[in-house]
């Protein structure tokens, strides 16, 4: 396969938006990619974006990619839509990166785009619902429903369940961190730390939803989530977008100086393996090290799915940047913060500058991709060579129904 | 680029199944592609599921492809969920082909699959009705409403309109028949000739959904959709699902001496073009053809994207089967019946085997598949060597929102 550039990338700060609709969300972060990368809209050879919930928040079911991107007069070239929950834009680099290395075209966009929030919450609830099996949270609630309150109601149909499945998302997280504690002794402190460090990155980030500073005292006591989860270490709901231009060796000579490299490209997904089997985040973190031909310890920075402040913690193992059990330790040293050997989440993370689901895949590569050209400001890694993501998204039968690690150097 | 070859293909009958979900229709659909190819579950390295209406029919807006291929034992690797409207499993395919061509991976399933009925028939319509530019249509929905009737229900949000933007898509291609009728002197009699063939093919073919012979005079005497449109020139709304395995050369060596060969994959979107531009049928099949190497000429049979017997009709001209304005002389002369020297939807097309929008790509693929093996049983076409699938999606700007052509032979 060929070489793959990145050549470009935008986005716009993600927030609450109720007056604006995804075109708008997508023309934004799409100009900013194609200006970035110095290309004009008719040297776009494929285009592929990534949404999860626009068929449930605003009724765009179908041909979202055509419907944004014709509003801004792309036209004539293949679009892919692609939704892989909270990976789905992760998924259209991929398969951006993937017509590249394969020969097929030269010059293609990844985008990233999402509305979640809605007038009426019960549409952003059961979209976010949506990303583990329906039909069995559906008998969940259902059973739990006869026991308490009188059953959903059937109007509501896939949205019956919505707001217990999201909770159940937070309860998951919530038993992950549990179980890390109680295996490894790691603190409710240290988990509260992490969130302190991406709070205080996304300050740094002026695309960033959030951009408060807390100590560890303050995320501790703000509302409970979950024990041991709070507000403050849990990822907001959000509308945003991001894009990236990607190109052949070839084209990315003729563009810029500065390319960046895809070194590594891999999604898998969840599946029903034995005690001895590693997880999604071993397999998808083997995986991509194996591509790059790289190692964690070649990693100058890495943006990783904080949907809560646990899960960072434990894909600091997943992911090889400490033995497995000492997460904790990690994130005590220093060692992931800015100024550390290993920033994590140096734009805040999903924590602080949000998670508008399909969106949080492309703001990693955007954020790796400030970092690898040195443009990253107030947060900018000193000497950064090499940039890792990992975002994962739903959950079947426990465990993530989608992992992606991709791996970019300059 | 890899040679990529097609050794196994699956489907179900289309039909309406209240009673059977998601999950249900794949797996017969997948269990019937592995079987053909002889290739057991651990063998697939990736898959690629397109689905176009779940998120609205079923409320399963997320990672269905995890959900449905889970539950059959399927997992660990990696899983694109992609949709493009009616095109979504040509889409699906075209992904599959392009993971096997890069040389990323060498046995690759695509997957596609949809349910449209529901008890509640509303839900049917909203999910169909996403295949335009929704918030347009709710603006038009919401202007006509102002004149005749109360605006429509605000809780039904993206439901709204959805009775009126079927409706659209049924007029849109009466306009288009209107439109070859005044322009070539088309007659409404050789739309009916159309429907007559392929209810006729559908009547030899078990996996189709309706397979009832008529008339020219039935088809002209049932029920007025929007003239010259009758329902028998239509296709119906269904339940499907479709699957077909593909591998990289060597591979296919191994497991059959009957190996097919991908040919052309192409995919396109509508644009905004002046009158002299050709459309979107136009640019695809001239990029099929030039991928493939061959012409019209070379083609045994074609299956294409029939929603209504117009579509059909000047879909022959598109793909250089005759020239502009002479589809009618076409079905005239017999050329693309059963016998002819170019069949066209040997299946029964969407009018008669049926039209589950995210299942029709894989399902015209099953069909090309039989064909070119010789398995085509009453309905084959003696000596096939090449066959090419039209399958087209949504709508943008008066356009379809996307084309895709696939040409494979033998």
């Amino acid at each position: 396969m060929r070489n793959v550039a990145v050549v470009g990338a935008g986005m716009m700060r993600f927030g609450k938006y109720l007056d604006r609709g995804l075109k708008d969300l997508a023309r934004e972060a799409v100009e900013g990619a194609l200006e970035s990368a110095g290309v004009d809209k008719p040297a776009l050879q494929v285009a592929v974006v990534g949404n999860a919930a626009a068929g449930l928040v605003t009724g765009q079911e179908m041909v979202r990619a055509q419907v944004m991107l014709r509003e801004m007069g792309l036209g004539g070239i293949p679009m892919v839509n692609t939704e892989n929950a909270c990976a789905s834009s992760s998924t259209a680099f991929h398969l951006a990166w993937l017509y590249v290395a394969s020969g097929m075209y030269d010059v293609a966009l990844a985008l990233g785009v999402e509305k979640l929030y809605h007038e009426d919450k019960k549409r952003s609830f059961a979209a976010i619902g949506s990303a583990v099996d329906v039909e069995i949270m559906q008998k969940i609630v259902a059973a739990a429903s006869a026991d308490r309150k009188p059953a959903g109601d059937a109007e509501a149909g896939g949205a019956a369940g919505a707001g217990e499945s999201r909770s159940l998302f937070m309860d998951l997280y919530a038993a992950l961190a549990r179980d890390h504690m109680r295996r490894y002794g790691t603190t409710k402190e240290q988990y509260a730390r992490i969130a302190e460090k991406n709070h205080f990155n996304g300050s740094l980030n002026p695309h960033a939803q959030y951009r408060e500073r807390y100590t560890v005292d303050e995320i501790l006591a703000s509302p409970a989530v979950a024990e041991p989860l709070t507000r403050l270490m849990c990822s907001p709901i959000g509308d945003g977008a991001a894009a990236v231009v990607l190109c052949s060796e070839e084209k990315a000579r003729q563009l810029t100086t500065k390319p960046l490299w895809v070194r590594a490209s891999v999604l898998t997904t969840g599946q029903d393996h034995g005690p001895d089997d590693p997880g999604i985040g071993d397999r998808i973190a083997a995986a991509g090290y194996e591509m790059a031909g790289l190692g964690p310890n070649d990693v100058s920075l890495a943006e990783v799915h904080d949907a809560t402040a646990p899960a960072e913690l434990v894909l600091y193992e997943e992911m090889g940047f400490c033995p497995r059990g000492e997460g904790g330790r990690l994130i005590d040293s220093g060692h992931t913060s800015l100024g550390g050997k290993l920033p994590v989440n140096t734009s805040g993370g999903l924590i602080s500058k949000g998670h508008p689901i399909g969106a949080t895949g492309t703001a990693q590569l955007y954020e790796v991709f400030l970092q690898l050209r040195g443009e990253a400001g107030e947060r900018q890694v000193k000497g950064a060579k090499v940039g890792l993501t990992e975002n994962g998204g739903g959950m079947i039968r426990g465990e993530n129904a989608v992992a992606s690690v991709h791996i970019l150097s300059v």
